[in-house]
């Protein structure tokens, strides 16, 4: 039986990683496909594990050349998520974790046979934007423009089939966790 | 927002209830709707606990009243799940699991506004006689009942949401647990 394939999407953020990298400490039979991104590493972020890290020139090739299930330029920067090790891993049993925004995610709909599609959101807007300042990894301009961003895709929530409010983590990653336990076992 | 509704079933002796029993000793805002029945009380069963026992009698004037969801005939003896709890503890926004047969099942089926339907197998047929006779309650020719009606349960399968196969007990219960939880993320 092919594996599923979990797209992830919230408000820049909302701790969408780190939901993600705790999960698949609990959970076995799951892998992360890494996205490509033009943009620059932020700071603790390793190429390869967070994102492959390519020139925008690779990326327009690799587009052109049809190798992503979806892309989009957020930002500013551009996001592409690379359909070759998602059939790979599905064949082979394993359900696959991706992060993607939300027009990205529409994208991908109907792409893979089994696509369980969650969102991931704060607990309030203000939430958000205190979580934006607290990380520091942003500049001002930045944090407005994802603010505004974070406002468009909340209203995407209903082409989700599952919500999961970010407010303690512990209780998040529980929910992601039973999310997964549970499309396991569902009749299709 | 109104609770859910847990529709439960799986062959006689799969575990149903310790694994509901579990469930619920793990899990806030859930209430068991207990059934009615015309059968007599098993060793160890409770009444009002595992099951309201009543005579024919009795079940009779509460169905011909339309106070039961949905009732069966079920190896000679009656069972019925009352409506009114259901409709009470939804309403006051609780998550309630019933325990119906196969048959009762596809009778309650769009008579609450969220239903789930959840079935509990055996890893195998053979499995499922040898627990039976462990059990040690049941008559020779109510296991052979049992293990026929069987037969005819697992068809049903498909038409339910979610298949939880009881072959080690902490297993499923995790899985029934993650089941419940991630119906309450769900997007409706």
């Amino acid at each position: 039986m092919p594996g599923l394939v979990f797209i992830v999407s919230g408000p820049s953020g909302v701790g969408k990683s780190t939901l993600r990298k705790e999960v698949m400490s609990r959970c076995d039979n799951l892998k992360y496909s890494v996205s490509y991104t033009t943009r620059p590493p932020r700071k603790g972020e390793q190429e390869g594990v967070d994102y492959t890290f390519i020139s925008h020139d690779t990326f327009t090739k690799m587009r052109d050349e049809g190798k992503f299930a979806e892309w989009a330029r957020v930002h500013g920067n551009y996001y592409g998520t690379p359909i070759e090790p998602i059939v790979r891993w599905t064949e082979e049993g394993f359900d696959v974790i991706l992060e993607i925004d939300v027009q990205g995610a529409m994208q991908v709909k109907n792409s893979f046979p089994e696509e369980v599609f969650v969102f991931i959101a704060p607990p309030s807007l203000a939430d958000l934007e205190k979580r934006l300042r607290w990380r520091k990894t942003d500049h001002e301009d930045d944090i407005l423009l994802r603010m505004t961003h974070a406002h468009l895709e909340l209203d995407a929530v209903r082409d989700y089939n599952y919500l999961v409010v970010n407010e303690r983590l512990e209780e998040a990653v529980k929910k992601f966790h039973a999310i997964i336990l549970a499309e396991r076992c569902r009749i299709r």
